[in-house]
């Protein structure tokens, strides 16, 4: 690791002449507002928060920071869940909340460029107007920009893809302030090395997202929702593979686990039984469409021996059914007072999903540990939330954590389906990559052979 | 450039020795059939070709050449129209022929490992019995490893997108023999910096694809054809904007332009008048899907001044109406006795399209050229024909492929959508990529700093 230096009042005046006084704070507040993700991990202060508003702004702060070899680190709007955007060697972070505009929308093309710092929601409330949506959805209101960085994906993602699927074109600033722009506003393109893939999930660590033009999809004017419950995991997987394979392309795929459903009815009276529950949406042009696709799963469902089966083409119903899903995360934190939580991810291939799962439940039932499991079926895809009260309980889902993340791998799977590497699953990188790690540390270090771009991050040492 | 070394009597020792005697080979005849490919640049022979039939093989080869600095080619089955598997500085050239195996099929998965010299056909044969297919099809029976070299799409990639969006996992040889894995069976990955598309679309200039893992899809149960002409390309054009728009999600979207349509009709009395024709293909998995689907497009087509409109949703009465665009290549060689073509190929966003095409028809008036137009509508992507007889014809089209890849880059496309940069689109790397050819450039020092791999290729100098 370089030695970096620290911010002296003379890098706090070259930033102000940069962005401007007003965009750059050394106030602890605000700092500490930038210092933690919604993850576990421990908080850290930068020494300096700027707020550009462009791209040449975001140009000058690398600048600077590259002379100086100070560390820079990316800040959307703090709903990452691995820590990516935590300064943990302090230096400047880089708030992107005032760079928040759509540049342009181009409804013909399905697409809009962006700056990074806008919400997505915000955005899709935007686009609505033009009948068009920014697909990937990870929950909360996050920002294209931490998006991109990440690769965040969400429930739309076993029809729409990721968010490196749905991004055609991206400005970035490198490590000494260069802008260069990656991709095409062409949907194909084979034309030199794709840097665009390069960047994206590359948590800041190569360059910082200045830019994006994203792909929009037109908004479904049709969805029907259907809630199936299984006797068994087994089963539930059977159901998503045999959906899948039928050509009826889910917009949506969700696995509800038993205790997730027992825990959601006990507390809040939620219509489900204790059985592995799936969620499941579709998007059509056509009533007719949509009609036959919901038969076409009922059929499936019974088939593998459904318990249960609803479905529904209404839009209130559509809400009410999909309620536990939507809001399972606030029920479990609810109901469980006094309760931190900690949120792992891994993901598999399809086939492998009830032996993951299977493992999970092993591991609950010979350590007595509570925990729930909720997942993006239709992607291979599962999240355990484990609640803790104090450190000890806390280590323990650490342990928990590090022996799921090694059946996943041992699976076939990753390390992270799409909360990141950050600093939570840095330790998994060797194992889960071999001899490709090496050269994602070349690549990092031809791009940023000062590393100062958002160190401590995906690597180790 | 390095000053490579000869293929000497030693090299082709150790070559037989890594790869076994009679994968090993200098006969004229066997260097000739692997020293061009189906377009229009010089053919070059290898010093020495090999036949590898594992990974192991390919390594050694790469560990052999990465010591005596010699160039390594990689050669699938010669489709290419770029000239990107033409050994142009000779050296050796690794032939895929014999490594052709499914390695694996993992149908609940939807996936398949295979081994790069299969072609696309032959796999999709295979697979069909199992109800799946891997979708990118660019009409010859190109490879694996070509297609993913070149990150090959083709007509339906309106739907199920390019190579690259249909690969997970690929084994890759480094230029000094290392093998490593990149991406993962796993759909989702959120792990680490995307190596996968890395490595994809670069031509084998950063790496040797050695194994492939595939995303496959379900063979759609029903698929219908439409075919409209229109008065106008933007008429055409508002017809794609407009069904894409409507969320009916076309597995193809194909335009032939007025002058491709009169040769058709002239020469083999083809039903097509002489207009701007849209061909358009749809997937479902229902009947009544396919009908709605049909009802909406005949809708927006005659809303849009369709001059003609036929559908069908039978599969021999399917056949007939594409039949003018599934051969429309032989045809037009069959139609001018004696002329060699050139096939250029640029894409741009879609709503730039009638004004790229329109570029091309004043460009054809302005010099009485004679070009065809043939392209993949829904991707913003056109094939420009150009036949020729002799040396000076030839020099006309360069100097029109030229002015049409600057009007793409303009327009903001690219100067290729889906054929490679290879020899012929070097040249406008510069101006397409501008700052980010450097980072190209340092990333290909850093993973292959003897530049042995597949010298000449996408970088000029």
């Amino acid at each position: 690791m370089s030695a970096y230096q620290p911010v002296t009042p003379e890098i706090i005046s070259a930033l102000q002449a940069a962005v401007g006084a007003d965009a750059v704070t050394t106030a602890q507040a605000e700092l500490e507002l930038h210092s933690k993700d919604q993850s576990h991990h421990h908080a850290h202060l930068a020494d300096v928060l700027v707020y550009p508003t462009t791209a040449e702004h975001v140009s000058s702060v690398l600048r600077l920071a590259h002379e100086h070899l100070i560390p820079v680190t990316a800040w959307g709007v703090g709903t990452g869940l691995e820590g990516s955007a935590i300064p943990v060697y302090g230096g400047i972070s880089i708030s992107f909340e005032k760079m928040n505009q759509i540049v342009q929308v181009y409804a013909d093309d399905f697409q809009v460029t962006v700056q990074p710092g806008i919400g997505h929601k915000d955005l899709n409330a935007i686009l609505a107007r033009q009948g068009l949506f920014f697909a990937p959805d990870p929950g909360a209101n996050a920002t294209v920009g931490g998006m991109l960085a990440n690769n965040a994906a969400g429930i739309r993602t076993v029809k729409y893809g990721a968010s490196k699927d749905n991004v055609l074109k991206m400005q970035v600033a490198l490590a000494d302030g260069t802008l260069i722009n990656v991709g095409s506003r062409s949907v194909k393109q084979s034309s030199g090395y794709d840097l665009l893939h390069l960047f994206v999930g590359s948590e800041g660590t190569l360059g910082i997202i200045t830019e994006a033009t994203l792909k929009l999809v037109p908004v479904p004017s049709l969805m029907s929702a259907v809630v199936a419950a299984f006797e068994s995991v087994d089963a539930a997987v059977e159901a998503v593979v045999a959906v899948r394979g039928s050509g009826l392309d889910p917009a949506a795929l969700e696995l509800i686990d038993a205790a997730h459903c027992r825990m959601l009815r006990m507390t809040e009276n939620v219509d489900l039984s204790d059985h592995p529950t799936l969620f499941m949406e579709f998007h059509a042009a056509h009533e007719s469409t949509l009609r036959s696709g919901l038969d076409a799963v009922k059929e499936i469902c019974e088939e593998l021996g459904a318990i249960s089966f609803r479905a529904t083409t209404d839009p209130a119903e559509r809400r009410q059914l999909w309620h536990a899903r939507h809001h399972s995360y606030e029920i479990m934190v609810r109901s469980h007072p006094g309760y931190q939580f900690f949120i792992m991810d891994v993901a598999v291939p399809i086939s492998a999903y009830p032996a993951l799962i299977g493992y999970v439940e092993h591991l609950k039932q010979e350590t007595g540990i509570v925990a729930y499991m909720i997942g993006h079926a239709g992607d291979g895809n599962i999240h355990v939330e484990f609640p803790f009260a104090d450190q000890d309980e806390y280590e323990r889902c650490m342990v928990m954590n590090g022996l799921i993340v090694e059946k996943a791998l041992e699976l076939g799977g990753t390390s992270t389906g799409e909360h990141g590497v950050g600093l939570g699953k840095a330790r998994y990188m060797a194992k889960e990559h071999g001899g490709a790690l090496d050269v994602m540390r070349a690549i990092k270090q031809t791009l940023d052979p000062k590393g100062i771009l958002n160190p401590g991050k995906i690597f180790i040492g």
